[in-house]
Protein backbone atom coordinates (compact mmCIF):
# COMPACT_ATOMS: atom_id res chain seq x y z
CA UNK A 1 0.00 0.00 0.00
CA UNK A 2 1.50 3.34 -1.33
CA UNK A 3 0.36 6.41 0.98
CA UNK A 4 -0.49 9.70 -0.77
CA UNK A 5 0.02 13.59 1.30
CA UNK A 6 -2.21 16.21 -0.59
CA UNK A 7 -1.86 19.88 1.15
CA UNK A 8 -4.70 22.11 0.33
CA UNK A 9 -4.39 25.61 0.80
CA UNK A 10 -8.10 27.03 1.08
CA UNK A 11 -8.93 30.46 0.86
CA UNK A 12 -9.38 32.94 3.52
CA UNK A 13 -12.50 32.22 6.20
CA UNK A 14 -13.75 29.39 3.99
CA UNK A 15 -12.51 26.52 6.22
CA UNK A 16 -16.02 25.59 7.64
CA UNK A 17 -17.94 25.53 4.42
CA UNK A 18 -14.59 23.70 2.56
CA UNK A 19 -15.14 20.77 5.32
CA UNK A 20 -19.23 20.68 4.39
CA UNK A 21 -18.38 19.95 1.07
CA UNK A 22 -15.31 17.45 2.07
CA UNK A 23 -17.93 16.03 3.20
CA UNK A 24 -19.76 15.78 0.77
CA UNK A 25 -17.20 15.13 -1.81
CA UNK A 26 -15.16 12.39 0.19
CA UNK A 27 -17.26 9.32 -1.38
CA UNK A 28 -15.50 10.47 -4.88
CA UNK A 29 -12.44 8.86 -3.47
CA UNK A 30 -13.31 6.42 -0.92
CA UNK A 31 -15.13 4.65 -3.53
CA UNK A 32 -12.25 5.01 -5.99
CA UNK A 33 -10.57 1.48 -7.04
CA UNK A 34 -7.82 0.75 -4.28
CA UNK A 35 -8.45 3.54 -2.11
CA UNK A 36 -8.41 2.08 1.23
CA UNK A 37 -9.01 4.74 3.67
CA UNK A 38 -8.39 8.65 3.94
CA UNK A 39 -7.92 11.39 6.69
CA UNK A 40 -8.09 14.84 6.22
CA UNK A 41 -7.21 17.37 8.92
CA UNK A 42 -6.79 21.07 9.51
CA UNK A 43 -3.18 22.83 10.03
CA UNK A 44 -2.31 23.62 13.65
CA UNK A 45 0.76 25.97 12.41
CA UNK A 46 -1.60 27.28 9.48
CA UNK A 47 -5.50 27.05 9.99
CA UNK A 48 -6.15 27.43 5.88
CA UNK A 49 -4.23 24.73 5.11
CA UNK A 50 -5.30 20.91 5.40
CA UNK A 51 -3.54 17.51 4.47
CA UNK A 52 -5.33 14.52 3.24
CA UNK A 53 -3.89 11.49 3.44
CA UNK A 54 -4.87 8.62 1.50
CA UNK A 55 -3.64 4.43 1.57
CA UNK A 56 -4.01 3.38 -1.99
CA UNK A 57 -2.87 0.14 -3.18
CA UNK A 58 -1.02 0.65 -5.90
CA UNK A 59 0.43 4.60 -7.09
CA UNK A 60 -1.88 3.91 -10.60
CA UNK A 61 -4.85 3.78 -8.82
CA UNK A 62 -4.29 6.47 -7.45
CA UNK A 63 -2.74 8.74 -10.85
CA UNK A 64 -4.40 6.77 -12.97
CA UNK A 65 -7.86 4.99 -12.37
CA UNK A 66 -8.26 8.10 -9.98
CA UNK A 67 -7.60 10.57 -12.26
CA UNK A 68 -8.95 9.58 -15.52
CA UNK A 69 -12.43 8.71 -13.74
CA UNK A 70 -15.69 10.48 -13.62
CA UNK A 71 -14.74 10.41 -9.70
CA UNK A 72 -11.74 12.79 -9.84
CA UNK A 73 -14.51 14.95 -11.96
CA UNK A 74 -17.01 14.88 -9.13
CA UNK A 75 -14.72 15.39 -6.26
CA UNK A 76 -12.98 18.27 -7.89
CA UNK A 77 -16.75 19.96 -8.91
CA UNK A 78 -17.36 19.86 -5.16
CA UNK A 79 -14.08 20.91 -3.32
CA UNK A 80 -12.02 22.60 -6.23
CA UNK A 81 -13.44 26.16 -5.74
CA UNK A 82 -11.79 26.56 -2.12
CA UNK A 83 -8.41 25.65 -3.23
CA UNK A 84 -6.40 29.30 -3.66
CA UNK A 85 -3.55 27.19 -5.50
CA UNK A 86 -2.88 23.85 -6.34
CA UNK A 87 -2.81 21.16 -4.40
CA UNK A 88 1.07 20.03 -3.50
CA UNK A 89 0.75 16.40 -3.76
CA UNK A 90 3.34 13.46 -2.97
CA UNK A 91 3.59 9.49 -3.07
CA UNK A 92 5.63 7.73 -0.47
CA UNK A 93 6.41 4.17 -1.13
CA UNK A 94 5.35 0.92 1.09
CA UNK A 95 5.78 1.24 5.21
CA UNK A 96 9.44 0.92 5.61
CA UNK B 1 -5.47 12.19 18.13
CA UNK B 2 -3.26 15.18 16.37
CA UNK B 3 -1.00 14.24 13.50
CA UNK B 4 2.66 15.48 12.41
CA UNK B 5 4.34 14.93 9.16
CA UNK B 6 8.28 15.29 9.18
CA UNK B 7 9.75 15.82 5.62
CA UNK B 8 13.45 14.38 5.77
CA UNK B 9 15.72 15.02 3.15
CA UNK B 10 18.51 12.94 3.34
CA UNK B 11 22.04 13.09 2.19
CA UNK B 12 22.24 11.66 -1.52
CA UNK B 13 23.24 7.63 -1.89
CA UNK B 14 22.23 7.19 1.93
CA UNK B 15 18.93 6.09 2.04
CA UNK B 16 19.70 2.15 3.31
CA UNK B 17 21.71 3.33 5.99
CA UNK B 18 19.13 6.08 6.86
CA UNK B 19 16.96 3.11 7.28
CA UNK B 20 18.85 1.17 9.32
CA UNK B 21 19.17 3.88 11.45
CA UNK B 22 15.55 4.66 11.56
CA UNK B 23 14.95 1.02 12.41
CA UNK B 24 17.44 1.47 15.73
CA UNK B 25 16.14 4.79 16.35
CA UNK B 26 12.13 4.52 16.03
CA UNK B 27 11.83 2.94 20.10
CA UNK B 28 12.79 6.55 20.83
CA UNK B 29 9.59 8.21 19.36
CA UNK B 30 7.40 5.20 19.89
CA UNK B 31 8.07 4.65 23.78
CA UNK B 32 7.42 8.52 24.07
CA UNK B 33 4.23 9.90 26.17
CA UNK B 34 1.61 10.04 23.96
CA UNK B 35 3.05 8.56 20.51
CA UNK B 36 -0.15 6.07 19.36
CA UNK B 37 1.44 5.01 16.19
CA UNK B 38 4.08 6.35 13.31
CA UNK B 39 4.53 5.26 9.71
CA UNK B 40 8.18 5.89 7.28
CA UNK B 41 7.91 5.73 4.30
CA UNK B 42 10.26 6.63 1.21
CA UNK B 43 9.24 9.04 -1.55
CA UNK B 44 8.11 7.82 -5.03
CA UNK B 45 9.04 11.45 -7.00
CA UNK B 46 11.39 12.26 -4.31
CA UNK B 47 13.76 8.82 -3.57
CA UNK B 48 15.85 10.94 -1.21
CA UNK B 49 13.19 12.34 1.04
CA UNK B 50 11.51 10.11 3.49
CA UNK B 51 7.71 11.11 5.07
CA UNK B 52 7.69 10.35 8.68
CA UNK B 53 3.59 10.38 10.02
CA UNK B 54 3.12 10.42 13.64
CA UNK B 55 -0.35 9.79 15.18
CA UNK B 56 0.43 11.54 18.66
CA UNK B 57 -2.54 12.01 21.29
CA UNK B 58 -1.49 15.89 21.94
CA UNK B 59 0.20 18.79 20.13
CA UNK B 60 2.33 19.05 23.15
CA UNK B 61 3.20 15.36 23.73
CA UNK B 62 5.49 16.10 20.77
CA UNK B 63 6.64 19.85 21.00
CA UNK B 64 7.07 19.78 24.79
CA UNK B 65 7.19 15.64 25.68
CA UNK B 66 9.35 14.42 23.25
CA UNK B 67 11.43 17.92 22.02
CA UNK B 68 12.59 17.80 25.81
CA UNK B 69 13.43 14.69 26.91
CA UNK B 70 16.12 12.38 26.15
CA UNK B 71 14.08 10.64 23.93
CA UNK B 72 14.78 13.46 21.49
CA UNK B 73 18.16 13.60 22.10
CA UNK B 74 19.17 9.85 21.34
CA UNK B 75 16.97 10.05 18.50
CA UNK B 76 18.46 12.85 16.69
CA UNK B 77 22.21 11.52 17.55
CA UNK B 78 20.73 7.95 15.30
CA UNK B 79 19.39 9.63 12.33
CA UNK B 80 20.22 13.36 12.47
CA UNK B 81 23.71 13.30 10.98
CA UNK B 82 21.78 11.48 7.85
CA UNK B 83 19.34 15.01 7.55
CA UNK B 84 20.63 17.22 4.47
CA UNK B 85 18.69 19.56 5.97
CA UNK B 86 15.99 20.57 8.76
CA UNK B 87 12.97 18.39 8.41
CA UNK B 88 9.94 20.14 7.15
CA UNK B 89 7.44 19.30 10.49
CA UNK B 90 3.91 20.37 10.43
CA UNK B 91 0.99 19.50 12.92
CA UNK B 92 -2.68 18.77 12.31
CA UNK B 93 -5.97 18.53 14.66
CA UNK B 94 -7.91 16.06 14.75
CA UNK B 95 -9.57 13.91 12.12
CA UNK B 96 -12.22 16.16 10.14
Amino acid sequence: MILETAVFTIHAGQAEQFLEAFARGRKFIEQSKGCHRLELRRGIEEPDTFVLVVWWQTLEDHTVTFKQSSNFTDWRAVVGHFFARPPVVHHYLEEA
